[in-house]
């Protein structure tokens, strides 16, 4: 029967049953005794299983003995337990179909040693091969697939906002122009300036930064919604920890306050935590080995603690009271670095804090307004070993209050015209938070460089970031 | 305790208890007894929740009367059995608290009533709390969670497929540039071209238009892989059957031939239809009486019936010999049109029909070549009631047949470099293939203008389509 390589290694198939696996073969080694040894692996989970080739069958000189990295077979066989230590079951091939070969095997890019993750990203289309990129990729799939279940199993709907949009959600961050305008003959209006209503879309258009304006106007008719889709950043910081093209999930919900959202994101982490832990414990133990030795000891400090909750205020005393060294100067105002986050968490806290109520000056408009009319209802999540991974907001619902804070930092209230209109109909209070997906892969796995955790490091046919 | 109206209505709490409901009011009708009655929905499900309320609370007069469609409220009461029919559970409603009135209800534009779809397009972020909307983006979100689940059961990784790219996966459609150039003031090249190595991505850049050719990297690796993002068209066909920006789910499987596409496809149309009746009946129910009345039948249609798979050829056969007076002639080496392909599904078979083996001059470089070199392992699933719902292929794994196939078609291979590479190492028979998704959530409620299924018809801010 034909099975994939998890359930071989499971020995679901019944000890002695003759099964058939299809992969790509990682490595080849021959012993005295006129047996090879063929490590085989086809994406279904870290290990790739063994299959012990003897040399009476009928290709083995041809073919089998000619077998390199990268290969692709189709082997069947019997399943019997494995003698050596680390394996659970291996196959007795009676049959090995070569289905591709590797075209001039010396210079294949993919051979079976550790390449540094600056090689992986120039070839990122081989990369998925590897045993690092394939434990990437199946963490993120099940982050990925824990996220849509939790907002699922939650009641949550999911909303597919826009991508190609006009407004910019934060007056913040720079966008990314979209346009089918001719560049070489871009229409001008009588004073000169470019005419965009002659654009596809007939206005200036950009892609999105946030789709939480948009999944609001959901959020007041059906009370839990999410977004989870790609947003863009044309800032120039494409580097390590930033990416100009990254996927947010971000959770809104209504009749809720700040602490209703600091207990969604707790929720929301411990469980997709717990899913990878439990669902990809080969690949997690890989991460441990070889790449951040605390990678499993964070998800469980998140799973196994209530995440502590402060004010900014609070954050503010204990870090001027700290005997540690910023170098960023604490004051009440200032914005918090990663330095100060990081203090908080694994210092001070030695948990999950939620940073609650920040001055207004540092953050967004439609963050609710608190009493004391110089802070707004923002959270941060600060997590040990990353500092921020979730930021929110209750949203500030009073039209009167919001429309006094687009004033006091100069935005057009004409472009929030609808989303001033949630405003005038049945406004209630509602509160959501982004999660940056991508950095919560890289947070996972341990694999620092945000580059190493997209499918893609970089625009195919070489463009490079 | 708080409940949501869902499980109000399915009586979850128990018959007697105290209960609190949060939602909007979506009709208020007084009864000369001097008892109002107050539909409440919350996004939960389809029905909303009756609270009767006696004229002996106390804010009564001051603003239980006052309430219209479209009020926020916080409802506390005994949940009972309705005696109205119609209704299961209703609340004897002991406090009534409104969260949000309405500014202005007589020009509030969400009225109590049957609004044109067009109107409702202008009121895009107000809509989703009407009857059609609501229903639509549950339905919506219930496809959308099926197919991550039938992916995910099936052992599939969700790959995210970047969205920016430099490349035209088919050499078709017309696509939207991306740049942070400043229009005003274009850099250019000594031969006066636009330099784009000044751009953000050091070369000209644009919005996916599929993530098949990226996947496929991943399918030669994992075996089974799916990307679910947003792709886009800048054609001007940005119509009530077609948009600019939508979303597309493209599953790729290795060591697979064009049948076990075919299979991939019909189980997961089955699973995902099967989903939408199982959870959300309610919502279909009303599709059926006030949309569509063949709705439900066309999903069953697909659930209980084996498709059919014909080749191409034979369908040519098929129209040629039909008494059926179509607009466009019938050709072998034609495209199918839609007259043609509903047609066969609906008049000719009857169910589902998987057409097979198209002529390469009509399908992309990428199709597999048949032995009989006129025709590609190409396919399309037509569907009763809509003509072609998914698209797909075998892929051309064999590189000399690749090569030739680009070159015929005059396509640059030094773009494809990578993409040729996946055939010089470790090749393998691989298939793929594409399902629209907000033109399947059109064709599962019987919606029929894609603008209504989407979540924004155009972007806001009144950029109009």
């Amino acid at each position: 029967m034909l099975v994939t390589i998890v359930d071989a290694l499971a020995g679901k198939p019944g000890i002695g049953e003759e099964v058939t696996v299809q992969g790509w073969v990682r490595t080849r080694r021959d012993s005295k005794a006129g047996l090879s040894f063929i490590n085989v692996h086809d994406g279904s989970c870290f290990n790739p299983i063994q299959a012990v080739v003897d040399n009476t069958i009928e290709n083995y000189s041809s073919e089998v003995i000619k077998l390199t990295a990268g290969c692709a077979v189709k082997i069947t066989g019997k399943l019997v337990e494995s003698q050596g230590k680390g394996q659970s079951f291996e196959i007795q091939a009676t049959t090995v179909e070569v289905l591709g070969w590797v075209e001039d095997p010396d210079t294949y890019p993919m051979q079976p040693k550790r390449h540094s993750m600056e090689f992986l990203r120039d070839n990122a289309h081989l990369r998925p091969r590897t045993n690092i990129s394939g434990a990437v990729a199946r963490v993120r799939n099940t982050i990925a697939q824990a996220v849509h279940r939790f907002f699922h199993e939650n009641g949550f709907n999911w909303i597919h906002t826009p991508i190609i949009t006009a407004s910019d959600a934060e007056g913040a961050g720079e966008m990314f122009r979209v346009s089918t305008l001719d560049q070489m003959n871009l229409p001008k209006d009588d004073k000169g300036n470019i005419d965009y209503s002659k654009d596809f879309f007939g206005s200036e258009s950009f892609l999105t930064v946030s789709g939480q304006l948009n999944v609001e106007a959901y959020c007041m008719a059906m009370s839990k919604v999410y977004t989870f889709g790609p947003t863009f950043r044309a800032e120039n910081s494409n580097t390590s920890r930033h990416l100009a093209e990254f996927w947010m999930v971000e959770p809104e919900i209504a009749f809720a306050d700040l602490n209703d959202n600091a207990d969604l994101a707790e929720d929301m982490m411990r469980y997709v935590f717990e899913a990878v832990l439990n669902e990809r414990e080969d690949d997690m133990e890989f991460f441990q080995q070889r790449v951040d030795s605390e990678c499993i000891n964070r998800l469980r400090n998140v799973i196994d603690n209530k995440f502590e909750r402060m004010d900014y205020t609070d954050v503010i005393d204990i870090l001027k009271k700290s005997d540690k060294k910023f170098e960023y100067p604490v004051e009440w105002g200032i914005d918090l670095q990663s330095e100060h986050e990081r203090f908080i968490a694994e210092e001070h806290v030695g948990r999950p804090t939620v940073v609650m109520n920040y001055p207004k000056d540092i953050k967004a408009f439609y963050m609710r307004l608190n009493d004391d009319e110089k802070t707004v209802a923002a959270m941060d999540v600060l997590a040990p070993g990353i500092g921020e991974i979730i930021g929110g907001a209750q949203r500030e619902e009073r039209l009167d209050v919001l429309d006094k804070r687009i004033a006091e930092m100069g935005l057009p209230a004409e472009h929030y015209w609808w989303y001033r209109d949630l405003r005038r109909y049945g406004t209630v209070p509602h509160a959501g938070f982004g999660l940056g997906f991508d950095r919560c892969v890289s947070y996972v796995t341990g694999v620092a460089n945000i580059r190493d955790v997209i499918p893609f490091p970089r625009v195919p046919n070489n463009v490079k970031f």
